[in-house]
Parts: structure tokens; sequence; C-alpha cells
């Protein structure tokens, strides 16, 4: 037993967010969770389901979230709207917009989101989509997960399948098939590692770089549009999850016209789906 | 050559807005395309990207569409606010809320939404996701696609895979493996035809009904209660498909404590994959 009080987790950190009254709160983005132009955006993402879950309002468990990425964050304060639309007896809607100051007029949004909430019940369920079968993270040890961004630093992760390519030459990539080949797994958690919860786990969902990097190596300005989490763990599911490694697995399904979709599904250690998400990613060439 | 005026297509009375001026627009609930209690939920999300696309300060094409469905719609007058939180230089970021009177207070929003639109430029491209090989639809004949509900007959259907249960006795779907027990196949398409759009494809993204009721042959209540479409396919892809069938795959990933997700993929008859979609479903039992 330790009496001394921790320091918050950097996570706990950066997504903080002081209320203003209302469905208004207060944020600062995070150096820590920093990528190249603005934060990382799971981070972004992460600190907007915060607001919900903090809004005295909210009933429930999240159960589905959706941001939209309108433009990357400035380094400094920012303030998040989190409003209940509509409230059911056992779900509820809420809309989020994140506005940031502009010096040329009224605050621009930045982010804008929705989140569904529910009293999650027992019924009967069935997991369909099995981990597949990978080395245990004790077991393994892969690529060095390292890239000049800082919020790279805030993930403990090994590489199984897809990393980021060593040679930019513009080779497409090749897979035992056409769903492999732009597919990515991967171990991962906070680091230093920190209980899972609904928030981190947003963060999760985000951590596979776009796909267009893997399936053709160039370099091209990509960046996520919009991304969509849904939440098949409970929050009981994720106390048994605890600080344990998280596989990650993501893949897309078409490049065109300067946009690329991403599915991504998150599994703990012992099999069980915790997330399901997709993203449309910008990219250019 | 014909010189008579046609009167309107079905799916395009249902989806018309009247302008109220600004971000406002007003419409009507369709009988044609009824559900049990409230219109079918793909007309509700055509209806709302419509909002969208008439605006007169939209720029280019629908890349993104969440809406969320917080009640059922009642019979009659509806409005809907489509605004746009932020418009760079090739990217737009829309809210979407449609409100209907409520008797007890002021308008009660049913629905919330985002969209995505954006110029889309030619760049390299490739589809990760060809098109399982399937009879075509000339060669086929499903089992009767009929259920006492009146949007169906505003489809025509050829069933391949997965129709819904012809005995309601609780048992588990087998298929040939996981990915398959929730999965159905179909080729559809408007009834009568229609040239494809951006409006009509997120209709046809909601055919699927939910998976509960193929995974385990029982009658629940259940509903979708947020949807997320990704075109892929742009203007001139729309147009190449006309008014020919689209084949439609629907699977869940996971199921528990009352809610379910579901995935969707549609393609045109030449193997174009023209949207991607998710969408979870609240179930009860």
């Amino acid at each position: 037993m330790t009496t001394a009080v921790a320091a918050a987790h950097a996570f706990d950190q950066a997504i903080a967010l002081k209320p203003l009254g209302g469905d208004r709160f207060e944020g600062q983005t995070s150096t820590a969770y920093w990528n190249m132009v603005g934060p990382f955006g799971g981070i972004t993402a992460a600190t907007a389901l915060q607001a919900v879950l903090q809004h005295p309002g909210c009933l429930g468990q999240p159960v589905a979230l959706t941001v939209n990425y309108a433009a990357a964050l400035s380094e400094g304060r920012f303030v998040v709207v989190a409003r209940a639309a509509r409230t059911n007896r056992s779900t509820q809607h809420w809309t989020i917009e994140m506005l940031q100051d502009d010096a040329d007029g009224p605050p621009a949004v930045v982010l804008t989101g929705s989140v569904v909430t529910a009293l999650r019940r027992d019924t009967w369920g069935i997991n369909d989509t099995p981990m597949p079968l990978v080395p245990a993270p004790g077991t393994v040890q892969g690529p060095p997960w390292i890239a000049p961004i800082e919020w790279i630093k805030r993930y403990e992760v090994i590489q199984l399948d897809g990393p980021l390519p060593q040679h930019w030459d513009g080779a497409l990539s090749s897979g035992a098939d056409t769903q492999h080949a732009s597919m990515s797994r991967l171990w991962m958690r906070d680091a230093p590692p920190r209980p899972l919860d609904h928030c981190s786990l947003t963060a999760l969902a985000d951590v596979f770089y776009p796909r267009i990097f893997l399936r053709r190596a160039f370099r091209v300005p990509a960046g996520t549009v919009s991304m969509t989490v849904y939440f098949h763990a409970d929050d009981a599911t994720m106390r048994a999850t605890g600080d344990g490694y998280v596989l990650g697995q993501a893949r897309a399904n078409a490049f065109g016209a300067g946009f690329h979709d991403q599915s991504a599904w998150l599994w703990n250690a012992v099999g069980q789906l915790l997330a399901t998400s997709v993203q449309v990613v910008y990219y250019k060439e």
C-alpha cells in the first residue's frame, strides 16, 4: 500500500475538462499527445467523449461515438459543448462541438460529433468476430514503435503485422489477399499502463496510421476526417481488461478520389471484442 | 421521346424538402416508406442527406454521413436544420437536426447527424473489397421479398443468402463460420427502378433487417440507433451505375448487453464498391 498521492496519468491530464457551467467545458491541448500539426486525433476524440461522460446529465454508458475533424486544433485552450439533444428512457443522444478562438471572428468549430449513451442491460449475446491467432504479448517483439512525433511515446505497442514501410518506394503492398494488403495488427496499451475505460479505448481506436501509407509505400499528406466507434464492452468488461494489452487490427476497404476508409477491431487479451471502429481518411495524390 | 411530364418517383416525393429560409427545410413523412412505428430509417437518413445536398451553400459531394435515430418520427410534418459548421477549402462539415412538433413543449429532436462533403479529386485508388461471387440478377430467383410493412414494396430485391427466418424457433443460425452466421446478401434497387444517387444509396444501406433476427430466430423488439455511411462512389460512378441492381452484404461483429453492430457493403453490378456502412442496433432480451 502506498500513501503517496500519484500524479495523474498523462492521458487523464490530456482529457481533463473544467466545467464552465451548463453544457460547456474547457480543456487545453496536451503537448504529450502532439501529432504533426495538432494533437493526436485519438486524444481529441477521447476528450469529446469525456465531455459527455463528465456531464452531470449523462445517462448510462457510451454505445456509439462519431467525431468529425473539421480542422487541426491549435495549441492551447478549447471549449467543448456537449448537449443532450434527446433523453429517452434508456438511451440518450448527445451532440458535441469543439471550438477554438479565432483571431478573425467568433470562435471557430474544430470538431463536431455525436454520442449515444444507454443503460446497458443483460441480454443474450455472442462474439462473432473472434480474435485472430497471434502471439501473446510477452512472447514476441515486433519492429520498433518509433516515429518523430510525441504521442507515439504515450503507447506501448508491439507491432505484429503491417508496420510502417521501411522503404518509401511507392511499392504496392502485397498480402495473402486484398483483405490483408492494408492490414496491421498490434498489441497496445497506454504507457505507462493505465486501466482501460471508454475514453482510452476511443483513443486506441485511432492508433493505426493511415492505411494509404501501408497500401502504397508513398508519403502523401493524409488525415482522418471522421471516425465512428461502437463500444461492445460495458464497464464490467473494461474493469476485467484492466491495464492489459489490447489487440488492434485495422484494414481498408477501398481507396479513391482522395479518400479511403479504414475499419478497426479491438479485443482484450482474452479475446473479448471491446470495440469496432471505422474512419474515413483524406489523402492527396 | 416522351413529352408527358412523368410523376415524381415515390423516393423523390418522400425525400422532398421545402426551403424555409436559411438552414431550415420542411418535409412530410411518406406513407409509401412506412415501417412499423415510423418511416423506414433509410428514407429518414436519405432525407437528412438531401437537406445538405439541397442547401445552397453545399460544397462538393458527400463523403461521410452519420445519423442518430433519437426517436421514431410521427406521421406528418418535420423540419430539418442543416448547418455548415465549418467550410474548408475542399471539405465541409455539416450538422443536422430533425425536429417534430411536440404537444408538451418546444419541437422535439427526432434525429441528429453529421455529413462531410468534399470536392473529390482524381487520385490513385484501388478496391480491396471485391464483390463476392454471386449469381447475376437475371439468373436467380430468391425467396419472396415480402413483409407486412409498406416500404418493402419500394424495393426490388433478390435475396441470395440470409433471408428472414421462416421459423421463429429461436435457433441459432449456422454459417460456414461465424463471419457468415449473421450474413445476408441480396440484389436490390428502387421499385420502380430509379437512377442511383447518394440519397438513394444511403437508403439502400439500411435495407438489411436487424442481424439479431437472423443470428437467433427469435422475434424481439429491435431498431437502429445510429448509422454511418461512407461513400466510395462519386457522381460519375453513380451515373455509370444508373438504375441497375446493387449487391448488398451485411453482417454483425458482436451482440451483447442490448446492442449489436452491423456492417454493410454495397457494390454495383460491375463490382465497384459504392459505399460501406455500419450501424448499431438496439435489441431486447
